[in-house]
């Protein structure tokens, strides 16, 4: 709940027959990842059709509202601005007149060299009508496809140009392509469904239609999706990657299956972990709704503790809160969660949450408790602290925000008022989840970035392999 | 999840400040109790100013629309259409002139000899602009006020008039009353916040506006309720009470006390004698998510068995799927809800939940779970099986919808998929909850109701102890 | 353009085949009359359906809002408030359920006694839910009904009751009653359409639904409308009528004919007249438009001089202009009006138009055409100097806003900035409509009023000759 | 009435202090020439700021949706759709970010050329994200600062691409340019206002400012704009002009000055014309408001004939049927306007409207005539019989709408149900007008087109003398 919140989901479908309700689904699917604009694109007799919104995607994608929509490749979007602008402009996907057609993109991450691409373009005329990764997305390819005529040529070409994380699904007239960052920072999953193949940010998208996990796309693969197939070809192969670690820890849903992690079972695991590093002698395992249950589950179970749900959360909270304004942020947890008294008074409690940014609401929340009658509560999360800006997309930038950074684990601990603080060591994350640390980026707990950042340390020479 | 829709909220707050804001946070904490309307009427400056509009409480009570509200005494409400009619006309508060002044009613419950009463008047002359409960409530009141001239007597003219079910909050002027039904078959409490007083459906909205608890409205009972005092009177006592069971199953907040006893308990307990009632031999329990975890964590605890989330629900689901036809529900499951193949695959488990009525949610989120590869799939449910309509403000009236009407366990067990299926009791459920039989309406499970209902057995003989 | 803005229109139409549509086309053409809500009510299948709601009748009755209203009698309305409250509560038809069916109730006008008689029926015990006189009308019809069982009968007792203007249009059930107040001082008549009847404020609409006039209701009538015929009940019969003067001179449609005189004739007469009483040596004739052009016809025919369209008046001006505040007028002025220049420049001119109130119109419109080079500006107005407030449904209560109250002419001139003032005389605009002085509503240019208003004075003594 | 749609307006304002205010206002002054969408850009603190949406200006550009916006130069736009689309992303002023800040457009007209330049600049691998106008010529100046890196000498390159009708404002960041096409096909002019200076569509705006009408921009000039002054470009200059006669005729409000011709007079001077070129032996001329009237009123001076307003315009035709479909138009026709039935009666008439296209309201009205008992209905016409296409802006594209096309002057008569039909001939609308022929636009009436237009007669040989 505390979490940080997250910039975008992408799908695309290739079908034999209309692919706009399995694009509707699939967005509502990932709604989590973005709650700002909604948007499917679909291309139909010679041209694109496009429905998009500022909006959550029930209220956006609406059955009215994409009733004239047909067409057996698309593309959808969900996005949660990280910009300024929240312009309906910007709401994607992003679609151009080009002089190869139609082109439609769709984009989940961040470009970190957007200034320095958009400068050079101006500089030679051109002119943007959005600040959206998007657009500038459309013009790197406009200027490849001008140069190659050949739309994996031209992919090939952006792969060297762009910089930072990106997951993207274009369309090119009735062509569908997905492509994936250089250190695959951004997920992106293919998937087989009834009469066709779907591109996707995660895999419960490939579930909820009841479709079949493919395989993940690789870090800088470029993928083209057809109803009966998929072609892939691998633009750069660098030696290590840098899966984002927060997508196991908070982002992703736990049903779904990120580069061959489940996460549920990560999260649990995290749990596990932090009970055998950060122990504690207390009469039951409360989890933070809803996205501290895995943890508490594997907390309890590496315990030996019961677990109990000590937190009543409002079901309309997400409707109810997602609007106020920082200042009333404390005063809107109280309407989004209860401590149950009857379970909480006189006793003492582990709680357990993913990750602490600000810690706002871990303080009122801990307050609340003792208000019910908490006898001693202790913190217990699932990531290590974050005291780095994330670059890549997830909407944490400044490193004033972060509680863990100029503060000791015993000040934070004072800062938000519990008993004791244990967050999980970054080699328990490691081990929990399952990968190598090379192939992880740990940029916000380490402040070691996989990519050039003016001013902040780069994880690794860049030692491109790339096949042109 | 998969359970009956509620009828009504009410609350009413005196204070020696404005209400306007605890209104508001008071409704919201209640949303659950209705989602169809929302409104506010304070009174002030010798007049009532209601918002009220179709839509949840954070929609039609946004900060800018109560903006010119103001005042020391108010109601609130929050409204599920049991009638046909969801006209904005009907939303409550329910506001009239009259000769002792403005009156605003907030009602929670269904008025059983409505027509009746209806009819009578109209055969004086009187017209009636809306279809509510509360318009009739108005009426009665104003004949019994026209009569005594002093507000409880005319409450306590009204209590003998009304037959169903009803917890009112009614302003006449700037006094603020409640009352409550002879059987309490609805619930309602009085809570103390800062400067004044709260009457209000659950009390956890005591609890979400920093108050304290006092005491539940006794049945038969009017509160005069001021900033510094609340003056009762008891105008019926029945020899027994007739609390609706599936406020602590279903209804209810899981961290609100309803009438001396805690939902979460009573929820935990269900499950724990569930499971010795209905035993399983599994690998683990998993909760319907979000209304089966208290009764799921009781199983596991009593069981012994290891407690697992396997269903991931879509944090989105409240409004993205609110609206479906009944014909979409089947689909919308599979949006909602989807089973953590890594968790359930292989797996035999008991999935709790509180309630089945229709049956078809439960049976497609058997079907997902087999998809995901669970070996076995036992459900066992928190209330007995529901066979009999619901009269006072339940949105159960036709006994066709009920799966459990007309087939056997072991058919009901077919219909829905599952390997075993078990009710808890009757004897287990009034045990859970920890009441005597005698004080509970158990209409819906075993067909005996607290009042006449044409065509239905009536419980027990009115025994009125009445004070006038 | 200045004028004072009106109450209502009302309709009703009985016919063989669906009214829906032909009602809606009705409201569109005596929208002038009202534009602050608007409403259908049909009886269909045994109960009422309403569409109604604060609006333009394009923006409330859409063809998709009133797409599922069916019906072979409806009634409709548009209304102006001139009462406080805008809530959507008072959009019109009232709809009601009584003892004796389904009622509906669309009014045009102001029952003087609304107080009185609300107090009486609140002492008895009824409450009111809304402050429209139609929820009173529907309770003095219940109250009759409930005695007579009878709606004519039932309808005249309300005559008895009722003071003040009413052009009702009543649907008990599926029968169709209109009837008009004693004196006549709203309009109303019946027409034939194909396959039917219709009853209606204006003659306009009958026209509009090539229909053929058939004639006015009279004052103190009654008549119930089938398909196929009209019943006409004279209810009471005083010696003389009251017709409202200001229909003729600016509120209804110049192609109505209203009482037997057409209102562009009576128009253009006045603006003869109004140039033999007050000459002058100009170079041209120019009407305020819209409201002032028939006049100015008039005028130019008398006099012989050339009639000129000097002001453009922007055709967007009804969206765009009509919510700004009483503060903002002048300044829209200006967006709605301007002067022609090349047509203005170096003239003189007379000005003509139907009525002054305030004046701030008009003195900013002199000061557009004195700017635009105008040599010399006389005003004429075709209606005497408006001393005295309306209580019969006209936007005009206080004494204070008049110019012409506490003013000579000499000053009115002065402060609206002209060369010279003439308004028609009284016996002037007698003239022009052609109806005995008697038989007119002149309240509010000589202050005598046909009911008892307290503290005004009353035109004559009440010598009622009814048929009970 | 019956006339042809327009395309837009546009302004611009740089002054001394803020603009926004003015800017609505002028938009709300030239709101006839475009009601699909409406929109301002300010600049401020080194940024664009924009409102804009589809709707009326009253609608979009609220005093809330405009309360953020500052700024001392700033432009408006609003839109009539030509094209296909009506996407909100067309809406005008067009923004965007270039290598020498930030640009705003707001275009006015048609560029012929479209498809070839929007072609040209995608071959070299730019990308469209409309299909405005405007964001080509933003490509197309963009090219242009590239080379030159000066506004005046940028947009004398695009005044040598662009081929078509364009009235041009641009700003780019806080510098304001008007320029107009070669041929002066769309109007644009210059005005002072307090504290600064505006560009804008038409005069009447400058008026409404209380401003003062200055000069014209001329055709192929580019004018910058200042708070105190403003500079001159001439960047083309033909022999010839071609400004649109139907400005004069029917689009251009009747208070505005066009080229040097008051639009008022110019009208009356048509019917001056066309009564002696089409003399009818009538009892009265009537307008078809509101377009008619100046025409009407001419022909009455010239004929000696009484004019009589026989047609009642709903005033709230704009708002309720601007959105009809076409096949609802006819039956529109009599919700909008209704005969006067005293006034036409046994008459013999003339009707004057100011051009016929498709010739149905026409139809529709004359009909509507003889049912309310005209005995004799002769039509004159303002100008000549549209058979050809417009290029430039105005919403007639094909042939196969003009009822003239294919018909004899008698037939069409006919079609309309006209006694007799009278068109005034090309040569006294030049008359009227007072210009040259070689200065006009006569394409749509004459087939012969100032540019190239594939398959189109060109007026002359494109003889430039440009100063470059």
């Amino acid at each position: 709940m505390s979490g940080p919140n997250h910039s975008c989901g992408v799908a695309g479908i290739a079908s034999a027959s209309d692919v706009v309700s399995s694009l509707q689904k699939s967005l509502m699917i990932i709604q989590h990842r973005g709650q700002e604009s909604a948007g499917i694109t679909v291309f139909d007799k010679g041209e694109l059709q496009t429905v998009r919104d500022n909006g959550l995607v029930h209220a956006v994608l609406t059955d009215e509202s994409i009733a004239h929509l047909r067409g057996k490749v698309g593309v959808g979007h969900v996005r949660y601005s990280t910009a300024s602008s929240k312009s309906v402009l910007n709401a994607q996907p992003m679609t151009v007149g080009t002089g190869f057609g139609a082109v439609a993109v769709a984009h989940n991450g961040d470009i970190t060299n957007y200034d320095e691409l958009v400068g050079g373009y101006k500089a030679r005329g051109a002119s943007f009508l959005t600040e959206s990764d998007s657009e500038l997305v459309a013009a790197v390819l406009g200027k490849h496809m001008a140069l190659h005529n050949d739309p994996v040529k031209a992919m090939k070409g952006m792969m060297g140009e762009l910089e930072g994380s990106f997951a993207l699904v274009i369309m090119i007239n009735d062509r569908l392509f997905g492509m994936r960052d250089p250190y695959g920072l951004m997920p992106l999953c293919i998937g087989g469904i009834e009469g066709g193949h779907i591109i996707v940010s995660e895999s419960a998208a490939v579930d909820a239609l009841n479709g079949t996990f493919i395989r993940d796309v690789a870090p800088g693969e470029i993928v083209e999706v057809m109803h009966d197939r998929f072609v892939p070809h691998q633009a750069v192969t660098h030696r290590h990657k840098a899966h984002c670690m927060f997508e196991w820890v908070y982002f992703a849903r736990p049903d779904s299956v990120i580069d061959g992690r489940e996460v549920y079972d990560v999260r649990k695991r995290i749990g596990e972990i932090l009970a055998k590093e950060c122990p504690a002698d207390v009469d039951m395992i409360m989890p933070i709704p809803d996205s501290g249950r895995a943890h508490a589950i594997g907390f309890s179970i590496a315990s030996g503790i019961q677990y109990e749900e000590g937190f009543m959360k409002n079901r309309f909270a997400e409707r109810t809160f997602i609007l106020p304004d920082q200042s009333e942020r404390e005063l809107a947890v109280s309407m989004k969660m209860n401590p149950i008294k009857s379970t909480v008074k006189g006793k003492r409690m582990v709680i357990v949450d993913d990750s602490i940014v600000r810690g706002t609401t871990l303080k009122k929340l801990i307050s609340m408790l003792r208000v019910a009658g908490a006898k001693e509560v202790h913190v217990r999360v699932g990531s290590p602290p974050v005291v780095a800006p994330c670059y890549y997309g997830v909407d944490m930038r400044s490193r004033d925000q972060f509680v863990a950074n100029g503060h000791t684990l015993d000040e934070v601990r004072d800062i938000i008022g519990a008993d004791s603080l244990g967050y999980i060591s970054i080699e328990g994350l490691i081990a929990a989840i399952g990968k190598p640390e090379g192939d992880l980026c740990l940029g916000c707990v380490n402040g070691k970035y996989p990519t050039r950042i003016p001013g902040e340390a780069e994880r690794f020479q860049s030692t491109l392999m790339s096949d042109f």
